[in-house]
């Protein structure tokens, strides 16, 4: 596949969510100059992010909306189920593994891990119990888990990130405050850090997305 | 204050829980290889970034790491303390809210509201209570909250935006799955488009960051 930006990629899933809801509204094509004023972007902008798939977008009709799901789905790999773990059982990991938005996205959490042994055989939501990291390589594969995320404690982290890579876990969702060393692909998710860039457009009045 | 790019913004946040860290463990200095080893970013782009506001790094020495602690502290804005507040008391809302690594960096959870009334009075954190959203605007004035979270279903985010800026809150994290008209800044928290993003990189083995 072809190497799409991230930035670009980013932008891709805030359209899917648009296109979405104007799915469910009833709605059947949208012009590049409306789904760009709901993201708040310029058209120019997404006429370029949706031209890297071809673009099937008509002068005057705009883009079939359930061709452009299907199409931004396939590129995103959000087309088939990915199963879900999460490791470390503490507030963000617990509230993860009970979004029930995440699931409506084809990710399924199968597995919660903690180290904890008053967490552990505790149920989060039904189905949903608190295993021990020491089952965490068995489970893996059994369960074809593809995906992790690490919701430890940063000095956990990296050893976890170990762990999941030696496992064939394929990407990792960090919320640890840490840069992680290893050879597949992380999403970082550092709340603080999204906490300080905003008071820093804040005391700038620097309101540029 | 000079506009920075939001990028070079969120490296400064990530280059300061680097700092935080080394300074921990007693270091006083650093060069910006190290930095960006830690980082697993270029080197030059470190010293590009540290550029903005005036470079201190000594050749062969380095950065002095309290100097540049308060020099990105100053600049992020979070030398100050900032009052926050939480809307939405689901998982999400409540995991922000027992999140402490938040008020290590300055930022205090005065409230947090929901319009459902079974979730309103009970404790979330010791001396933490959920208010109901009728005293928003009171609460706001009377606690010089200036930061808000938005942890509601998307249909609830822009109404509760709206009264937010009218309120005089000055910046708004939000996690709930919308762009948000508003004339204050935001940062968005999509975790789903993480997870997209995140599997897009593995489907195309496009590991850059």
């Amino acid at each position: 596949m072809s190497r799409i930006p991230k930035p670009t990629v980013r932008r891709l899933a805030i359209y899917y969510r648009c296109l979405e809801r104007l799915e469910q509204q009833g709605e059947d094509s949208i012009s590049s100059k409306a789904l760009a004023q709901m993201v708040h972007i310029k058209d120019s902008q997404v006429r370029k992010d949706l031209s890297y798939f071809g673009s099937f977008g008509r002068r005057g009709i705009g883009y079939d909306i359930r061709r452009l799901l299907g199409e931004i789905q396939k590129i995103l790999g959000i087309h088939k189920r990915w199963n879900v773990i999460i490791i470390g059982a503490g507030n963000i990991g617990q509230a993860i593994a009970r979004f029930k938005q995440i699931e409506k996205h084809n990710f399924q959490i199968v597995g919660v891990f903690d180290t904890d042994h008053r967490k552990i055989g505790k149920q989060i939501t039904p189905g949903l119990v608190i295993s021990d990291m020491s089952s965490l390589e068995e489970f893996i594969r059994q369960n074809q888990a593809e995906i992790a995320v690490i919701a430890t404690p940063a000095e956990a982290a990296q050893s976890v990130a170990d762990r999941l890579e030696k496992s064939g876990i394929k990407g990792i969702i960090c919320f640890a405050p840490i840069t992680l060393n290893c050879n597949i692909p992380v999403e970082y998710v550092d709340i603080t850090v999204f906490f300080k860039t905003l008071v820093h457009s804040v005391v700038s009045q620097n309101y540029n997305i």
